[in-house]
């Protein structure tokens, strides 16, 4: 296995893991033991990643963190509606 | 602000991220609405990014994956236990 390849594969394997929680988020409607600092940390730093690609024109950089950003800001307005809403911590 | 210090701004985010989440799991014992895919994927991905950071001899990968390794790891041996002991979903 080349290195490259070991490489695509941390990034895929990073990339898709946060669908399966904002599936899980979506269903259950519960973000009670998700904690809202980390979410927030994470999606503003992917965000960035983005904007890091953008600027330094890095294709892959671009795709996997746009890939990324979408489930994660998912769960994020989430976990805020329900502190807002519900009052959850 | 040069681009570099975009990148590291979005590295120590996505990194120090996951603490805040495993402080959350320490002190309330919950991961019910965690997803187990999530960190499984998310926890083996990292750790390839580990491998990946070692054969490319770069540091700053390395660091940033062996940081954030830590607290996935963490969380997902919770959620792993959750499910085992308590038949959480």
């Amino acid at each position: 296995m080349d290195v490259d390849a070991i490489g695509y594969t941390a990034a895929a394997l990073t990339t898709i893991s946060f669908f399966p929680q904002a599936i899980k988020t979506l269903r259950l409607d519960d973000t009670r033991s998700i904690s809202l600092s980390m979410y927030g940390l994470f999606t503003t730093g992917v965000a960035i990643w983005g904007v890091f690609g953008c600027l330094t024109g890095n294709g892959p950089l671009i795709v996997a963190n746009g890939l990324t950003f979408i489930p994660a800001a998912f769960v994020l307005q989430k976990k805020i509606r329900h502190r807002l809403l519900r009052g959850e911590r």
